[in-house]
């Protein structure tokens, strides 16, 4: 075959061409550069490499000494080996924030005690100054004795005084209507209910000389179960120790870091108890209260002690004698350290997804936090390792170690406090783990609602470590979440609650507005304890924990599962899951519980319910608009997906005042925040709920109702602000 | 020539190779999605777009009848007119925002006066009710008589004190230095030097009864000019008129929008002034001030009318008179309008570039605000033109017409109120003009030094409106800047001063932390004049501004040039004209000076000075750092380039306090604020030198040094956090 000069050119000319058009397209099409997208085959791989025999050993090695803030087998030894772990796990840098903040501690050589004092001013009955050394794990001279952190040191003494759990309506019920004054007397609450430092403050409000807390067994043990060693219940012996600080953060320098520039507030002017507190075992309690006298408490105030529960005022069979605390509690400037690691984002490395657990612990902490702990370091060690092997997420994450949380969640709040602007600016999420396993029953994530989709979908991807759980069928954390914690208005899903300020989400939610979440494993609430039994005590030790909570520590590692996953889809991707539907649900439900509780009320005095329907409808309705865009968004537009991202990051934001809420020091987020009276609890509305609370008692209507008028006004602004940011970003449509 | 058929299939092969390949090439480079860069060339198109011949036709339109706030002229036709014009003029979208919030009117059927009351209680020298008629122009009903908004009603009588310019340095050398008490006087100040509402406060702190403010010759007339109409200086029965609220906003509403949802603060409640005040000309302010009697005043407090100044208190000639002040200015709620049009961004449009002008005036405002106005009206229609031929800047522009602004920054500050949360996170720069010209001597730029580059940079793009200084080989407008009004510290360079509180940038600037400049002409500022003379007055009319001022609109035109230049540069640079390194060298030079004046006393305070230097060095490292970063960007990498831009932006939200600065109820800029004691002034490092203000004479020594130890630290903490915000986003390097 032969062919012509000029049909050769045109041949190589079609051919050229051809090849040129492909050529084209190939460049076009094939070697653009990649658009980022997320890589969701990296959660089996990250899954399967956190081990629940790592997270044993970590968890043996943490708990050999007690490891209290401001100490150095804290400060210095698990700092020092968090920061060598991560730095050799791969993280892109690690590094240690010290902070001097103010702590607190017992006089080891002169103890806090409770004794009886006879007319002659002899001491009997005298509690006991250490926990029962029970196993020889517990045998450690650097065990804090019991004591109540930020105690006001004293010696008083005078009646006894009976008022259940401390809660400001035991306190009104007391003083206004049983008739008893517990105005100058020495009073005993029991543990449970409400957080600690509230109790404190109630009994100042109410004029106590001082207040003891014991753990009473009804709140700490059940009656089909014997007390550690045994079981992993109370014994008579295990008090509770904990912080009295309501508010969070070093207690000299609110709002600002406690850096070597920071300007220190007197102590005088800190609101710190003024009164002393401590606490003791049910065994010493007894003591006391069997021989209290006036009349018999209702059903409800009673506890489990073998005795007829009395509110005093004094003693029935020991008519002359008082009750005499001795506190030797002092006030102590400490340096305390946050350890935080990087893995820089490999798109977006200024926007943060923020892990957090604290380190300090009471005693040993085998569960609070070092579950937590030993769970974190495995985590970030898998995280570390798949970064070693070539990924990279999306965005940023930084793990925390926090320093001093059981004071008060000073670690977070000065790091937080620090680091404000950025933080506020950057930051998608805070995901929160203190104890890891709480016990065996369920998993139970809480927080905001945006999140609880990110979490519940993590939860169907982690294998179920109850045994006897994947053999009744629920294979996996989230079938158990369902089936035994369920939610009360849908017994289809999980319960997702909201946050209080019992761990360090409190900062960043409440007070700069991040999104956030806590997980861990929980026992059943259906028992009514107050919190784990053996909670802040000398018993939370490694043998406790492998004796009776988690002994292959599968529970632990499926926490860590869920965390790393929950983690690894808010850095990875393309559009956030945050999901501003649900939390207009979350309004929706929230606004109906305050029309059913004071609606009928708030109209009488004149405040348009409509106004607060309408804030919130337009809430939904912008919700609605901006998911119905992420759902069309291309992947390959940077710029649609950044701005997108943005409005969902900053959701949270638009509910922080920029006010604290009355009452508060820091506290800032209109839609849900700790209760004034617990700061355990989670209020909605809580400006506004906190001016309705009691109001009938108050003498100033006018002012009163003024109040509450003023913080409507201030929920229904926030509310626009929040459909206002998720709405158009050119605010036309407003 | 022939070929075999291998040949021919290898020539096939390589002609395709080759093909195949150079297409990929033009596929992978030429054919990629257009990266988004500025287009420059946009920048002479729309200066020659604005033209001096529309911007008169605006000024004569909008000048045509008074139109205060509050009321139809300005509320419903102007809002309107401008409404219309910038929907025709092809913007995106124009919202009208209205707000309820209290203003305050005289009684024009009961004029305010002043008078002498001789010993039986009759009046004599009255006061003019009205200032007189000079052209017909100013015959409106619709003028408002002379008044100071907020002044409380009132008509005490009592001896006569003069308090010059009634500044807190006055009121201390009259009260502690003279020895004249003005408690239970009736006090006369000059305008100028400080803002009037400081007057008033200060009047009110020293136990004045009611205070008059008049117009000396000294500060608005000159020896070498007549007065209007011959000149533009003010005649004898010019009055000014003006806000007396030193704070901004709605005064019942701090904080939050007056939008229909808002809570009204008691008025008994809002820090407005507690005694009478009201303006006079400096006609009738003689009749009073040569009959004073008392010891002469020295040299500082003298004005220019013929006569002897005395202190008073009381009168030489008629002993037995009393001053009397007869004051029905009275508190009223009105609806205030702002327009906001949007040209939405091509590549960011979630990133704002704001132009705000107010359009509320005293009377006919054609200075004050209207010269703005017209400026404002003509560029909106020049950025509309160029987006009907095809141009779309990169980010967003907001056009902003603001309402009430007189009374106190009120539209411009309920709306950043409204929108807080949005535009904190969202906006580049606000950029104000209230008179765009208030004289013909040179263009002066203010603002935050990060943006004091981009300013000079579009001045020096600007032709020279004045042909004198053109014919003297000055071009720009930046040349005659720099000749005329150099930099003190080097005058090669124009200087660029910081903001006080004097129009609506305050909001943006000291509550929310948006980087903010102010642009105007201004009269030559060495004939130390109080302000451009017939300010407030009712001879501010077109006729005026036409004959005396800028008779060819051509300084009009310049400023709305320099304007719209700016704002372009803004809007459409890939990396963001926000220079750190000038910040950087701000803060050295105001570090500079607070050593100067306090560094002593402060040290032998035990106050370590090394913080604050230590803090500046580092911000001037992480700005020298991101700068370098900044300048190797490649203008593709969208991400890089957002997340830079994002902390340029965020750079002034940095300085932003947690808290209100002490005695303010909004302002929380913690390197520059309006003067405590002159709103119009502009403090650096406002909570510390405030703190250090007069403290020698505080009896409490040891609470205001420690008050002075708490804004140190609250200040190196907020330089640390800036320093922190430009430095890497992963804060590794903290």
């Amino acid at each position: 075959m032969t062919f012509s000069k000029t049909k050769l050119v045109a041949l190589s000319l079609v051919i050229g061409c051809v090849g040129l058009g492909i050529g084209i397209i190939i460049g076009y099409f094939g070697i653009q550069e990649s658009v980022p997208t997320e890589n969701e085959s990296i959660h089996k791989k990250l899954m399967k490499e956190i081990s629940n025999g790592r997270i044993e050993q970590n968890l043996w090695d943490i708990t050999r000494k007690p490891h209290i803030a401001g100490r150095d087998t804290d400060e210095k030894v698990l700092v020092e080996r968090i920061k060598n772990d991560w730095e050799n796990a791969g993280l892109d840098s690690v590094v240690v924030h010290p902070y001097d903040v103010l702590l607190s501690y017992p006089l080891q050589s002169d103890s806090n005690y409770v004794a009886l004092l006879d007319k002659d001013g002899n001491e009997y009955e005298v509690s006991q100054k250490k926990e029962l050394v029970i196993d020889e794990e517990q045998n450690d001279p650097d065990v804090v004795n019991p004591f109540n952190a930020y105690s006001a040191p004293g010696t008083p003494s005078g009646d006894l005084v009976y008022v259940n759990y401390g809660t400001i309506d035991d306190f009104i019920e007391l003083n206004r209507n049983v008739g008893i004054s517990t105005s100058g007397k020495v009073c005993i609450s029991r543990y449970g209910k409400i957080f600690r430092g509230d109790k404190a403050k109630h009994a100042e409000q109410y004029g106590c000389l001082g207040l003891i807390l014991y753990s009473d067994p009804a709140d700490y043990t059940v009656s089909w179960a014997g007390v550690y060693p045994s079981d992993w219940y109370l014994p008579p012996t295990g008090a509770q120790r904990g912080t009295l600080w309501v508010e969070n953060g070093d207690p000299r320098t609110p709002n600002y870091p406690s850096i070597s520039s920071a300007w220190h507030m007197s102590e005088m002017e800190i609101p710190l108890p003024k009164i002393p507190v401590t606490p003791i075992g049910y065994g010493d309690a007894w003591k006391y209260l069997e021989k209290l006298g006036g009349a018999e408490v209702p059903e409800s105030w009673r506890g489990d002690l073998n005795i007829t529960y009395r509110y005093g005022p004094g003693f029935n069979s020991h008519t002359e004698s008082k009750i005499k605390m001795y506190v030797k509690t002092k006030n102590q400037a400490a340096i305390i350290h946050n350890v935080v690691g990087y893995i820089q984002g490999g798109v977006e490395p200024d926007r943060y997804v923020i892990f957090g657990n604290h380190r300090d612990a009471w005693v040993f902490g085998a569960i609070d936090p070092s579950s937590g702990t030993a769970v974190l370091m495995e985590m970030v060690r898998a995280f570390g390792k798949m970064v070693k092997q070539g990924w990279r997420p999306r965005r940023t994450l930084v793990f925390c170690s926090w320093g001093a949380e059981e004071y008060g969640l000073i670690g977070s709040t000065e790091w937080v406090e620090e680091f404000q602007k950025e933080l506020q600016s950057r930051t998608v999420a805070y995901l929160n783990v203190d104890s890891a396993v709480n016990g065996n029953f369920t998993f139970r994530g809480s927080g905001v609602s945006s999140l609880r989709d990110v979490v519940f979908e993590a939860a169907k991807l982690v294998d179920n470590p109850d045994s006897a759980e994947v053999a009744a069928g629920r294979s996996t954390v989230y079938d158990t979440w369902k089936l035994k914690l369920a939610d009360n208005d849908n017994l289809d899903i999980p319960y997702f609650g909201g946050l209080g300020s019992g761990s360090d989400y409190a900062t960043f939610l409440q007070v700069i507005g991040i999104c956030s979440i806590d997980l861990r494993y929980v026992y059943d609430y259906s028992t009514d304890l107050g919190s784990y039994p053996v909670y802040h005590s000398v018993y939370e030790t490694f043998e406790l924990v492998s004796k009776f909570v988690d002994p292959d520590f599968k529970f632990h590692q499926a926490v860590g599962r869920v965390w790393a996953e929950v983690g690894r889809k808010l850095s990875d991707s393309v559009v956030l899951p945050i999901n501003c539907r649900l939390y207009a649900k979350d309004l929706q439900k929230k606004e109906g519980s305050l029309i059913t509780e004071f609606g009928e009320k708030m109209s009488d005095h004149g405040i348009d319910l409509k106004l607060l329907q309408d804030a919130i409808q337009m809430f939904a309705t912008a919700a609605e608009k901006i998911h119905n865009i992420a759902d069309a968004l291309k992947p390959n537009d940077f710029y649609a997906n950044r701005a997108l991202n943005d409005q969902l990051m900053q959701l949270e934001r638009a509910f922080i005042d920029v006010n604290p809420l009355p009452g508060r020091i820091s506290y800032r987020h209109v839609i849900s925040a700790p209760s004034l009276h617990n700061n355990y609890g989670n209020t909605a509305f809580p400006g506004l709920v906190d001016a309705m609370f009691d109001i009938d008692a108050d003498p100033d209507q006018e002012g009163r109702w003024d109040e509450v008028r003023r913080q409507y006004s201030i929920l229904v602004f926030h509310i626009l602000s929040a459909a206002s940011t998720l709405g158009p970003v050119t605010l036309e449509q407003k």
